[in-house]
């Protein structure tokens, strides 16, 4: 038995998702509840709270309150966006983390992020094993955007496709009040991979989806994209449209940051959001009535439409995390590997080296896009249907969200 | 007994709302039931639906399929924004209406809409009691926006205002991930009554409420608002900012109409909404990072926050409708009569005359909105909190929600 005794750390990193204090709860309480680990320390806002030592003493938290984390958007710690630098190039950073993990004999370090985040671990990692100080260092994955490699799917983002999904299906029927003709174009996070994008698809499992998609993975077309926009509306006069953030031209301009509106012709900067520049588009073109949607932040705060089975997977992954690293594993990430076969889904935990997962980013395969570049095939929707079964219950009080409400007292060594 | 037999109609009317098809199959269902009543016809698309000879036959529908109206969002018969003119002035469309009436032997009416129908209500009514012609006609009414004259509040009301409590709550979780300076503003519908923007306030009962609310009740004033936002962000470093889509200045004019970007001295209009164009004011004004969110149609269409309360209320409405025309009732609009005391809310529907309510909007009273005008007041806590009890069910096939797909079968004479 490889038992290590000391405290452990436990930062969220990036942007928060609905089920990120899952995640948080299942490090905390299973850390809590394991004798090896005396201390259960908690980052205020990230990695920066190591640097700032200004570290929560989870262990004073009602275990009642620390439950309701468990239903709880956006990272109740409190997060960054901080990249360390390469040691080699500048090793105050790690310096001072080691300094700090010294002063309260922190012996593991759990870190809850993305892409960004697990290349943190790695470098954390290897940086404490040059300095000869034992420390377990697991990475639990997160991201609404779903790019982390090396793992099935990334916790947050069946919550997010479920909520795409399920606001999908309900402005379809907005869109479809009226009988004179209408083009909605939808804004739907992630900018560099389409998984949110496509997840749109799902409404159209039950009839009432968008009529195209745009991921990013393509090469967007404005006249194609206004061609194809046309064409339905001629047909049916209706036309959904969703887009991801990060659709581009062939030269890699984000069209978002690309496309003036037509009635400025000084190219001066829109306020407007991407959605309602191509709606104005297709307005000067179709002479259609147009509107544009943003989904904007609830695509990743929306507790209330949270998918069970991601809440119960993202919690799964901060458990296994302390599990694994009590023992004896390290330099991991935590990973899903799943299968959907003839027995239905099933979703296991297993450790990846965190060299592989970091700072790769997983896009969807240009397979599961159709030819024209305008909508999914059968495989994604066979992918992401799974995830986004189950409704997560959000504890209330007097009919409104009940959230966990933490006392976030400061430690001292 | 004043037993009248024959068909009825029924339609929808305006903008639509989470609970409109509740209210639906109260009327449908309840008519269905009713011996004297031979036939129920489904207006498409409204009134227009009448004009056009285009109803459906209700009675052809699965009784499985009619109970998923419940929960299904946005009018599901279709609707139309169309305002008929005084018969005095022009009597075109209420002859129309009678000879369709006479061809399929209609002898009730229910519309289903706001101000502006029930205005249409009694036009109808009017006009076939100068024609000799017996109808029974009852309004049921319809709106997020609360502004109906005569009833405590409106179905959909409650379940609008539970998404933008609920939404408040997570988007401030949101704001507070990063301990970085954040100046979040959230566009609200509600153009000329701030029942919607001032739900926003019962986020606030859990914590995670708003800092400032402007309703459009109060005239705005945009250095008075700067100041304000500023004065918050200086103490904390983040601040939210709740805004009805119809705030305006002293003059009258809407400050989403009104305002330009600084950017743009030319005076060109932009794209952007009311959220993102004060966002960037104040940006420009105290330099904090800021977010301009507009929450859009689902606040109208949002099946799976819907109020259960609402929901059982706009069911109610359409039944009363129907009971009351049976037994003799005419010229009436189905309203609530409520009451908040010491046993709790109370809820019953009442008849009150068509006259009374038509075309006269109810804002929320200036004793309810805080002296600085840019909050509301416990009154205004109390008047609302009781709409949002209860989380209405959606049923889901495929953890997608399962709405009702109506056959719309059109009736022949």
């Amino acid at each position: 038995m490889n038992e290590l005794t000391g405290a452990c750390v436990f930062a969220q990193s990036g942007g928060p998702t609905a089920v990120i204090n899952a995640s948080a709860l299942g490090v905390i309480r299973t850390a809590l509840d394991t004798g090896c680990i005396t201390r259960v320390l908690g980052a205020a806002y990230g990695i920066k709270g190591v640097l700032d030592d200004k570290l929560y003493d989870m262990g004073s938290e009602e275990t009642d309150e620390l439950e309701l984390l468990r239903n709880t958007p956006a990272s109740a710690l409190g997060s960054c966006r901080y990249k360390l630098a390469n040691p080699e190039a500048d090793a105050t950073d790690y310096n001072r983390i080691l300094e700090i993990f010294k002063k309260y004999n922190v012996r593991y370090f759990f870190y809850n992020g993305g892409n960004d985040s697990m290349d943190t671990c790695n470098k954390i990692s290897k940086f404490m094993q040059t300095a000869g100080y034992e420390c377990r260092v697991i990475g639990v994955p997160k991201t609404i955007d779903n790019d982390l490699y090396g793992t099935d799917h990334c916790p947050g983002f069946g919550s997010a496709a479920k909520y795409i999904a399920t606001s999908c299906a309900e402005m379809w029927h907005d869109a479809h009040v009226y009988d004179t003709g209408m083009i909605t174009v939808v804004e739907i996070m992630g900018r560099h991979a389409g998984w949110l994008a496509g997840s749109a698809a799902l409404a159209g499992l039950t009839g009432c989806g968008p009529d195209l998609i745009y991921l990013p993975e393509t090469d967007f077309d404005m006249d194609r994209f206004v061609q194809d926009v046309s064409d339905i509306y001629e047909k049916t006069g209706k036309c959904i449209v969703a887009v991801s953030e990060g659709i581009h031209y062939a030269d890699g301009r984000f069209v978002s940051e690309a496309e003036v509106s037509a009635t400025d012709g000084f190219g001066h900067a829109q306020l407007g959001g991407l959605a309602s520049k191509l709606a104005h588009i297709v307005k000067m073109k179709t002479g259609a009535k147009v509107r544009g949607i943003e989904l904007s932040l609830l695509q990743r705060c929306s507790s209330h439409t949270a998918s069970l089975t991601d809440v119960n997977e993202a919690f799964q992954a901060g458990k296994t995390a302390v599990e694994a690293a009590v023992a004896g594993a390290t330099d991991k990430m935590v990973a899903f590997r799943c299968t959907r076969g003839a027995d239905g889904y099933r979703c296991e935990t297993v450790l990846e080296p965190l060299e592989i997962v970091a700072n790769v980013e997983k896009k969807v395969p240009r397979e599961w896009i159709n030819a024209a570049g305008n909508g999914v095939e059968q495989p994604f929707i066979d992918y992401v249907l799974p995830l986004i079964q189950g409704e997560a219950k959000v504890p209330m009080e007097m009919s409104l969200p009940r959230f966990a409400r933490l006392k976030k007292v400061l430690a001292t060594p």
